[in-house]
């Protein structure tokens, strides 16, 4: 990333707060019948308050027409390149489950699947499962296999067929190949390593999946075998501390965000479900840190359920509740979202996300409201979500002047 | 380019039709007198209906300030970088009249000049000779001249004073100086290598100039000899089927956009002259291809001639007969220019052209014209050409998430 060429000369220690509003898949599409979009319906006061007073634009996470996981997406807004920094699916999968992972370990999704005497893959979701009896067959797993070779062998239950395992000890490596053959019908493969290094680890991982099939050959489930994929190890990547001198904390209620706020270095603060409960959160940290990312998480998931409706309230529940920034005093303020989640696609998607800064240092423009058409008319215009960082340092006047 | 990195991972295959409608040139500059564009001054209800429905903005064909020409304009409309992937003007020559380029061949344009017995050139286009009079003259070259030091010679007519020439055999270079004097009066150049490399092609080339020049001394025409230029090889360019897993098509009328669009692997379909008949060829094969390339010149030539009127009852004549598409299903439609052909300075422009993108994942905005200043007021803001295509790969629902 450019910056990075010049921020160490220019970044500068302040007191100044920054606060970073993350509304999880705000953006949407236009309702069929009405042709209005979520945050158009949605009667939200206060953040037009923000629209009104700030500065607005509409942020492109990723590229034009690129729809970002969480982690891309997430990456962007804390000022990194999300191509050039992408954290591995298996970290985003423990970290999803608050499982934390450290480095030198190796961090896999799994899947559980149903195969025949022949190893056949005839299932490769195991009839996805309720996420009781993966529960109970991890846990059967976990008590018989602890180690192989000396490594150590974590594993949880994530949902449904899905688990994430750990890996840790000496000698890893991700070298190794993935064993599930794709499709339904063909045989389960071996682990085989990629490379020198990754010898050990397909030997590991080929006992422990012999060892699990074992397991369970006679247990009453659809659940045979293990399919590993996304091997991954702790990302290369600067703290906010190192990279900003930002004291960073994070309030937020789903395992995945807190997990990714601690690969940047921020605190994880504890606070209850609700947004009002993350607001006070927010309230009562408010003296020990100059760097604050708020995450509400409830706008995507309703998006992903396509709970037009549902998402509208959810939106106006928000609306209140941050009335109580108002009286708050922070530098810099960005009220935005990660992605788009329009409830029309059930999913993330890549529309552009209204996004305001708020801040003594940025002209107000002519946007009276936070919606999609409106923000795109802002003095912002189209930015990059990478891009965001760097506004928020420089309103709260951290950066210094490049070049003499 | 950055989406190289991800788009392997995320590309995925359907069925959903896209429709890119390249409305050659179609940007301009205000009238001295009325004030309006080209665009302004037409009355086009079907663009202007495309505008309402559709997410509109301005597209950058190249960099701001940049003017490109055919093939840049286009191959960042396709979706590759223009600066990084330059397809060299002697081998879009050739494509687009159906002149095969293989690896290791050169290709070069031709223009027939006139020059008096001091090789004085005295019209650089040959009073742009009648094709058919073109067509006598290559033929009798082609009798003449097939062979120089072991290298194969291929010549073709373009149109009037336009050829297109192939040389192939061992040891040829581009790095060869092209003999055209650039101005009317000046001598005829020589060909001299630009490296060790070139040397002998060089000598191939100026053995080559000397026979045509005598074979057509006694021949009653204007065209006495030849100028070369665009010396290329074939480049390096991933297809539509290889990079996006698109069954493409080109419907196109002139022969360098057919080549441009052979070039990334689309088939290109007979269609007539007309705009009429163009879209009829799309309606033909709209069952067998999931992308097509639509083409349009004429407002182009319009407005390379400086006839601004000329241009505005074109693009209106192009209004009545777009309305067809109206009624043919596309998951995703853009309709756009190449580049800018402003009448008023009767050649392509820097210009960013106006851009609308139809389609029903996308969020209608709030302009009503399809014209310059009305649509850099929509919610796509100013983008660059080369992310075109990925918007509607989006739009299709072609791209998977990237990232977890």
């Amino acid at each position: 990333m450019e910056y990075e060429k010049i921020l160490p000369e220019i970044i500068q220690e302040n007191d100044k707060k920054i606060l970073l509003v993350v509304l999880d898949g705000i953006g949407g599409l236009p309702h069929p019948i009405t042709g209005k979009t979520e945050l158009e319906t949605a009667r939200i006061p206060n953040l037009d308050y923000f629209a009104k007073i700030g500065s607005c634009g509409l942020i492109i996470p990723v590229l034009p027409g690129i729809t970002p996981g969480s982690g891309p997406g997430h990456i962007a807004l804390f000022g990194y390149d999300p191509i050039e920094i992408q954290i591995g699916r298996g970290i985003l999968e423990c970290l999803g489950i608050g499982l934390e992972v450290k480095k030198g370990e190796i961090a896999i999704r799994g899947n559980f699947a149903t195969i025949d005497e022949n190893k056949i893959v005839t299932d490769r979701r195991a009839g996805r499962i309720p996420t009781e009896e993966n529960e109970k067959i991890v846990n059967l797993i976990s008590e018989n296999i602890r180690e192989i070779k000396g490594i150590k062998i974590k594993i949880k239950t994530v949902k449904e067929h899905r688990c994430a395992i750990i890996l840790s000890g000496e000698n890893l490596s991700i070298d190794v190949s993935e064993n599930d053959p794709g499709k339904e019908g063909k045989p389960l493969k071996n682990f085989v390593p990629l490379s020198e290094k990754g010898k050990f680890t397909a030997e590991v991982l080929n006992e422990f999946e012999e060892r699990v099939i074992n397991l369970l050959k006679n247990v009453d489930t659809k659940a045979k075998c293990i399919l590993l994929r996304g091997f991954s190890t702790y990302p290369e990547i600067k703290t906010f501390k190192e990279k900003y001198k930002l004291n960073a904390c994070c309030i937020a209620t789903y395992p995945m965000y807190k997990g990714i706020s601690k690969l940047v270095g921020m605190d994880v603060i504890d606070c209850g479900e609700t947004v009002e409960e993350e607001i006070m959160a927010l309230q009562k940290v408010y003296n020990d840190y100059n760097f604050f990312f708020l995450h509400i998480k409830k706008t995507d998931s309703l998006g992903e359920d396509g709970n037009f409706e549902g998402k509208v309230k959810f939106i106006e529940e928000i609306d209140k509740k941050i009335e109580l920034i108002k009286s708050m005093e922070f530098e810099a303020i960005a009220i935005t979202g990660d992605h788009s989640t329009p409830s029309k696609l059930k999913g993330h998607s890549w529309h552009p996300v209204p996004f305001v800064l708020v801040s003594p240092n940025t002209i107000p423009d002519d946007v009276q409201r936070f919606t999609e058409k409106e923000c795109s008319k802002g003095i912002l215009g189209n930015m990059y979500s990478k891009n965001v960082m760097y506004l928020l340092l420089a309103c709260s006047l951290k950066l210094g002047k490049f070049g003499a």
